[in-house]
């Protein structure tokens, strides 16, 4: 379907090579709009944990278009009657562009300004750009129907399970490319041979049953770089300090505060009015100048914030069993009565509140289960055959983390109580 | 020496684990100065080319310190009475900051604006920094003599040989690094058995001689990675337009041009004022940004290469056994005549022009030698006992590269004569 | 304690190099009794399921040498004072040591011959050996010291701990070692973590609390390569025929049966008189030796099992979920009609009767418990902090396997009634 | 072509997974005559050097088999009309098996006993074998066709090209299956690359001038394969102490000496009378029972040399830069009436007369050829272009070394001359 008159390849450390040989998907990766990804990081701060985790959202969507291509192929080369060829080229786009809406520090940015990435996908994917116009040349439609996969709402079941389900590209993707960047070998999943083992039955991507420990070998690496990773306390406490950054610059935005540095798009952003073109705009390298630069402004607490962030001067951390609001308050009042500033120099944490999501397995929505078929082609859901993955199920750690500016704090010692001393090891 | 009461851990994709066990080491790690390494890419531009290629001059630092820290501590293991005990932190010390002084893509910026990182880096470590005060702690003179080693006029030639020789720890944690982050499996060396090998000797770093072969596959190694990864044409064509924005930037800026977005310290840079505290603001982030900004400058000239370099619509190439000034003059002529700008949509590149070193044995300077060690005692340079060094070292390859716009030379491509187009294939 | 004068080292696949500073070290490696643990596969018949597997326990050992090695180093280094310096010798030997007694294809042989790996090492420690007089140089009752510390009964624990505990350096070794040679990638850990971990506290070797992630993935490796490898039923089924085959031999020579081949020490072994130096003359080359020449012998039932191994014609396999013993009979009583050798043909087999440890966690001998340390220096057993681990614990797979050879069961088919054929689905 | 109903695979460790699709390979994959090979090591006895050299030739059958069916696969999906597709079978199964005929520690055997591998493996294709049953049934004169193309005499250059030129599937995997199993990382390439970089181009494998570099670091790891690890003196040494024990025992055979062990086919090994049958009744299990039998043979040299080598008891070796023969004949003299046995207690070695291929560039013979294709379609041999290749042409180490008991040495030490004594550096 439009083949490119010679493959293309990517040299991949986690994949080896990436091979394009589609027309379509040769120039949609040149699009402006794709070659924004590589100014947005693949794991936000945690470069601040992990100085290996420098990787950009480029080089996981490329590949999850990989990962994607090669379950294709396989599917294809089995002949299993289940797979509907036609959607291959719609499957391999969806999957190279399904986190084209990222913004910078994710995570971060979304909680702090109500925004959605997917939906910013979508908007891009139908939007006045680059990537429109060449999904547009397949059909009218196309677009439309890439939108449709990544917002979950295509209606064949089997193409959005390859883009997203428990056991989709993009997590498999990310775990590998995450461990390698990261050096931290949790991760590390034998991905050929979840490969083998799926298989397009009923309108829906199953898993072979003798593929089931391979699938509960990729869930605990899931559930070991979740808590190694992606919770890290010390990358918390860097997004802690993001959020408070974009909070208080609004707030001075808003204000009316003569900032020494402004540059669009961030007026549209502190005030709602960001638009596609706008949007894309934004990136790592345009925060990061922001910040370098709101370091020398005149609002202490601005400044303060942009220069932990930017020199890694972060918040230290105590862990607690339980929290309880009254224990919170006297906390924000001695810090208060101290010339501590309650709003900014305390935060609380409860890990299971984060944007990731963590494997659930007996949901009862069936996009959000593995399903394991058996010799006599009977489908189960997974909980119901491992134990190990049902006892993974119910598991979170409920520690609560205070966050706290050391320094401000140890300045601050004496006029604390011993009870909220104790609390901070002081 | 000022030893910290638990060692630290970085953990890190090449050496695993890199330990950090004094005090100073770590507080150094932690200066502003330091941390902005983070910010400015190990490989420049590689990453257009080589995706994976993320990685910063922050790790690579972190590298070279824990390959000098094990060489260290294996030759006090070892009892080798060759190695001056009491300059363990120095040598430390001057391996983790010898690239401090790194500005953004920096072998592009450097000719650009015609500075050094090498003067930088002894300028920060010299100067009102952080990394100054903590060094002075040592000793008054600790500051000079880390200026000294990375300038290679420390008067042990051993501890400079650790930091800066054909062997040395910066040498390889980048090959082995950049191996690891392109996906290029040519720089994977044998480390260990490197370091086995080495052994002071006579005020000097040498090589036992039964490590032999494993020093000539380090250096085949970095043959290997010289030609396929660090002189790569898709890199080489995105310098050509990173050298040529700023050109352009500092003409316009001298011309009076009233830029659109304009920010310190880039009018220090283009008037040649940058002290160190200016210089430190400098940081990829920021000459990301003024590019993506530049791109809608009303200058054509700059918002295209800006656009170009930004959006990766990098400039095309045709290799050539020889080139000759006349043919140069009549290119630029014909492009000129079909509105080109000669000046821009023309560059001749020659790689050993490159500012990478090769390894050359014969040098007659002792501190580019690399030594082997005999079991009679004796010394010889590795060239004349290795055929496979010998013929590395006469070996360049011949081909000019001559770099180009393809999109406006196919629209030129009606007013060019016969003999222009076939040069580029036309 | 009698340091080598220059270190020795071995290139290892595993742990990269092996390195031994002792001479004692030295000149046990160098044994007859050490090197002829080159002729005992570590994995036994596994090979026959994972071609790969061919590594034998001589590697295994130097790989659990040097893992403990690398931990008493730790210890020294770091100071801990719980730590008996005076025992590193000791541990050292006791770790190379502690598969000296291993027979060819160890887990079966003893099986059928009612003998057991650790009493032999202790014989060999003990008696009449080169090793014996190597460890009687560094005192009398070292060899004594040596073999108690293999049988647990040594009056230190924590020297025992290193050796065999849920978390020693030989499982740590062969999980790695196992996983490397099968190309498993199931058996990665990270043990350079791991070993940061330990501590030794009280007279024992803890683990500290942050190390609890790193437990867990050590532990789930491990019951995936149970799984996955150790019960794999590929490799039980050879395991089977060669029980048969020693079975057969034995009650063959009992009857005065005339081999065609019979060599030393196989009479004794037959006749259970083995002593330490007919022992040793046991090893892998000779038993696949004997059963080679055995494929030729008259007797039909010993010639068809040799050939069964030798040339990998393995019986095949039913899964069940429950088996009665009712039911065992009347396979038996139609095997028999259909002139079938029920004695031979049929082999029930439930994997958790298999001779391999798994690690339960709540075990009340303090021996078999992983013990986490916490900030309070309060000690807690593992299971009680993991949830993860207390969900393995109580797992097992409840399927039966029964074994038979494939192509005897076709002959017989039609003499076999509807309820058995479906059994094994003819 | 009679694809099996389901893909079988074996787990690799090199190429992680083995595919099997076609029956003729499984079945020949089972045949006793291939399973054979899991008893001759593929790097004979360099497992006393290496000790993870423990891999079996039949892993390494496999590997040659899955790259040669990787690089036909491409041919096909890339649609070369160069490559004749009815070919295939023949190519895969002349791939498997290629070393058939090899015999226990083959190199030695064969030259002690004047045998040639390929002769056998030929005579087993073409014989009475299950293997010649297998490939009869495909057609009656296709076991000719695959001993044609192992003796490279078949037609098809292209055909040969693939299992045996100097950029063949064999040698790709040996290098990568003995970096792997030795931890000698020399022998990593980058086969993804090269595999992608080969074309069938006017009855040949060609490389595409792109993948030059490619070659050279594939050559390259071939040389230090040699140096490092095919010609480690140590394996050398045990290598002659194997042939003497041949030489020996044949010598007493001939005599007439009452062996206390003698089996099956020793006799007609001795007596150059081995059939097929009695060939493949040879294996490495069978030597090293023999050799551990011989060692307690009245024969005090030949259980002498047995037992060196059964414990690793080798001999030890001096480097000379030159050998005359007057000074050879003066020492086995004094050898002599030092009581010594100048017949055996010294050996000279020198490495070019081994038996392995080393590649010279510049061969007139085009099977020995690489040869590259270049954009213009011209073809040329690699040392016409690759200035690295040319300087490996010429390479040789002239080095001899003279092998000896050290014990024994030692104990003549007072009845040599000084200027012996010098040599052996007594």
């Amino acid at each position: 379907m439009n083949p490119l008159s010679e493959e293309k390849v990517f040299k991949d450390p986690v994949h080896n090579y990436i091979h394009v040989q589609d027309s379509t998907i040769w120039r949609l990766i040149n699009t402006t709009e794709f070659q924004r990804l590589r100014r947005i990081r693949q794991l936000g701060t945690s470069y601040l944990t992990f100085h290996g985790a420098e990787h950009s959202r480029f080089s996981h969507s490329l590949g999850v278009y990989e990962i994607t291509r090669r379950i294709i192929s396989q599917f294809e080369r089995s002949g299993y009657p289940d797979w509907p060829k036609e959607e291959r080229l719609l499957t391999l786009c969806a999957a190279l562009l399904h986190d084209l809406g990222h913004g910078p520090f994710s995570h971060s940015i979304e909680e702090a300004f109500h925004m959605n990435h997917e939906d910013w996908t979508r908007r891009i994917v139908t939007g006045d750009t680059e990537v429109n116009d060449i999904l547009s040349e397949i059909a009218p439609d196309f677009p439309d129907k890439v939108s449709a996969v990544i917002a979950k709402t295509y209606d064949k079941p089997i193409v959005v399970n390859l883009v997203s389900s428990p056991l989709d590209a993009d997590r498999m993707d990310y775990l590998l490319r995450d461990a390698y960047y990261t050096g931290v070998n949790y991760g590390t999943i034998d991905i050929d041979r979840i490969l083998r083992m799926l298989r397009p039955y009923q309108g829906r991507v199953v898993v072979k049953e003798s593929g089931m420990h391979a699938v509960e070998d990729y869930l605990m690496s899931r559930y070991q770089m979740y808590w190694q990773v992606y919770f890290h306390p010390v990358t918390r406490s860097s997004e802690i300090i993001l959020r408070q950054i974009f909070r208080r610059a609004k707030e001075l935005y808003q204000d009316g505060y003569p900032f020494g540095f402004m540059v669009e798009p961030l007026p549209q952003l502190f005030e709602d009015k960001l638009d596609v073109q706008a949007y894309l705009k934004l990136d790592e390298a345009l925060i990061q100048t922001a910040f370098l630069q709101w370091s020398y402004e005149d609002d202490r607490i601005l400044s303060e914030l942009c220069t932990r962030f930017m020199h890694r001067k972060l918040y230290k951390y105590v862990e607690m069993d339980s929290v309880d609001l009254e224990m919170i308050d006297e906390i924000r009042r001695e810090f208060g009565q101290a010339g501590m500033n309650p709003e900014y120099d305390l935060e609380i944490d409860f890990p299971t509140d984060l944007p990731y999501d963590v494997f659930r397995p007996g949901d009862e929505s069936s996009q959000k289960q593995i399903l394991l078929l058996d010799r006599q082609e009977q489908l189960r859901e997974i909980s119901e055959v491992s134990d190990i993955v049902r006892s993974i199920s119910g598991i979170h750690r409920g520690k609560y983390h205070l966050y706290y500016p050391e320094d401000k704090l140890e300045k601050a010692i004496t006029d604390l109580s011993p009870s909220i001393s104790r609390i901070f090891k002081l």
